[in-house]
């Protein structure tokens, strides 16, 4: 591969003109979509609309006039186009941690009702470490106990007569391994498990069916692929049949049936909207509303089939050019495509520190990733802004970071609060 | 009181260079910043910087260099200036909903351990109804009892050897009846309880001085007197003899002692910062920083204690205005200044199907309030930004929809989904 092989690859891309909606910042190849998607074009008058005209001139009356009570289900039935969800399944709300924790809570209430001895919630020790917190407090306070495998081929043999819940994040946040949602699913249902799928770095990056897998809750992030903005509000999803089995813990008054009543009571509302819990963030909502608009773009080009080729094109390129490049450096992301989400991770073969150092040095040349402890380079692949030619020259940078030691500097090797 | 005298005092009022700070729509009284604040000046471009700037060129590395990880902090500190709270003992974050979960839990764990016998949350039936759900929820999952008290003078008697927790809102949003909270506490603490605070009508609207009144949690809202926006995160605070004695049942990573090693056993961060759980939502809150911004600004000015005065006058001048002009209707807030919070309800003496439709037909005429049911008609007096005159032709007003019947036109009696 040449870097003209790449340029030419980019202009036979039908999705090329997606990446026309966003404003990326000159200079700069961005591999971090996976943990702050860029920002669409369409935002800032957006978000500018909303406080400036709804807020400021509307005021009170936006709630109604504007639509702002019902835009966690605007946007969740968007969203719902992107996950296999109908139409009314899920909404936008709280923080992918709160939601964990609202359908972990819908989870055990119903093995607590069916299946009483099931004590088990089983999890991977890799999953990311907000689901693991959240889960383990839950579990606490439950009666519950938190097993943690240490490899996805431990799964299997842990649905036992003892397990309550398979609880997975479906990409990998560190390693970019990719479960099988429908065969999973299908083992945990055939064990008498439930399966919550955490969606966070599959949702707008691979396909996703999550009713053809039958799968019982679903809960994702809005501001890594979904384009929402930092801390964008999060999704959730319950399948139809248990979405009103659900006594909400975080029972607040927009899940309640009818909340302008004001009824000193808790009734909670039918479906999905009972999984809602205070007043919706507006403004935040609204931005994720542009991003997720971002991606619905691609559907008049093939959606998320195309998307998912092009990302699988874009991390074989980059993976085969480090491979080719940076003896130092060996892949963690599996080799077989079905596995790998839309990332690239990489570790250092002999000397750790130089994770932190060399994802340094590249942001500082513009070649935007992140390091993920303990020694993790990650590379993120968005496929509607991410071109062939970038994915080439951001192997070339890395190859030129290691082999010209400018990783070893003292400033590159200062740890930040956020890496 | 003639128009001329309200435009006296408005001349002399020192407080009156506030309003300038305030993007209010021409032509309307806005008498609704206990529902939501108005938009500050500074609130559009601040937001289109987080936006364009921030997200749009920083991008991920914003979290480090424009102190996106420690805005909960940064915001919540100020705040903390509003209520009586020290640097550092305060957070900015999630719903009032999810934090009165927080600290409702908190205030149940250390009642398991100190005095497990004590079974009882106490509240008023006439609390904000979000408060009550949250306390049901919780209270039936750990096995407490929520007993709902019918006046505030029923509640020196339930303060006995049961009482768990004495949960209240200061200010009562349908009456605009204000407690003692610093009485409350002490007699809450002697009987053995502790007390829950939900600022939600009092922050930025009267002072307060929690850690002189001994209080042992706070919470309270973004979107109402701080003007943050709508759906603006709300905040939360614990006394410093309980703050680390909490067990996070919402163990998000944000309230890690180190998020960004990734460990997968929950460990909880020093202080208020572990009430923290999922990604702050960062344009919120630069929102609600401008928001808070905007009631700090009186603090030259002689601050709260100032603010108040002029809320007393506001609501004093109009309560008189409405009494004289309009027989139809009677006060519910307090006459009695000390128990008025910043805002006076009315309701209909006679027809109770009056109260919707005059509201209605008041912001017809550019008179903003809020219904509530059943019978209220809620006129809210934000002191930052509201004049004498504004209360004068507000009362005028409303005697005026009185008077020539227009109220029971049928447009102003079709009920919307937000009341």
């Amino acid at each position: 591969m040449t870097r003209d092989d790449a340029l030419a690859l980019d202009a036979t891309d039908p999705l090329a003109p997606l990446r026309d909606q966003f404003a990326l910042p000159p200079g700069t190849i961005y591999l971090d979509g996976n943990s702050l998607g860029v920002l669409p074009k369409t935002t800032a008058a957006r978000v500018a609309e909303v406080v400036t005209g709804e807020w400021g001139t509307g005021l009170i009356v936006s709630w109604n006039r504007a639509g702002w009570i019902t835009l966690p289900q605007r946007v969740g039935d968007k969203i719902a186009r992107l996950v296999g969800a109908a139409p009314g399944e899920l909404v936008a709300a709280d923080s992918t941690s709160v939601n964990l924790y609202k359908v972990l809570a819908a989870a055990l209430d119903i093995v607590r009702a069916d299946a009483p001895q099931r004590r088990r919630i089983l999890s991977e020790r890799s999953n990311f470490p907000t689901d693991l917190y959240i889960a383990e407090a839950l579990a606490a306070e439950r009666g519950f106990e938190l097993v943690l495998l240490d490899t996805p081929e431990a799964i299997p043999a842990a649905l036992d007569e003892s397990a309550a819940v398979l609880m997975l994040t479906h990409v990998n946040y560190r390693s970019g391994r990719m479960h099988d949602m429908a065969a999973l699913t299908r083992a945990a249902h055939a064990a008498g498990a439930l399966t919550i799928w955490d969606l966070a770095h599959s949702a707008g990056a691979v396909p996703l069916d999550l009713n053809a897998a039958g799968a019982d809750f679903a809960i994702g992030c809005g501001y890594k692929y979904l384009n929402g903005g930092p801390g964008a509000p999060a999704f959730v999803w319950a399948h139809a049949r248990h979405v009103e089995r659900f006594r909400q813990p975080l029972a607040g008054w927009m899940g309640h049936a009818a909340p302008f009543e004001f009824t000193p009571g808790y009734r909670p509302a039918a479906g999905i909207a009972r999984y809602l819990c205070g007043t919706p963030a507006i403004l935040a909502l609204a931005a994720l509303e542009c991003g997720v608009d971002s991606v619905l773009a691609a559907e008049p080009l093939g959606g998320l089939a195309a998307l998912r080729a092009k990302s699988l094109a874009l991390t074989r390129l980059f993976a085969d050019e480090v491979r080719a490049r940076c003896p130092q450096l060996r892949l963690v992301s599996p080799e077989t495509e079905a596995e790998r989400g839309s990332q690239v991770c990489l570790a250092p073969r002999d000397e750790p520190a130089l994770a932190y150092a060399v994802v340094q040095a590249l942001i500082a040349r513009g070649v935007v990733g992140d390091f993920r402890a303990p020694d993790i380079l990650r590379f993120g692949f968005t496929p509607l802004y991410l071109r062939h030619v970038d994915a080439f020259d951001a192997a070339v940078q890395l190859a030129e970071v290691l082999a010209s030691g400018e990783w070893r500097r003292p400033e590159f090797n200062q740890r930040q609060a956020v890496t």
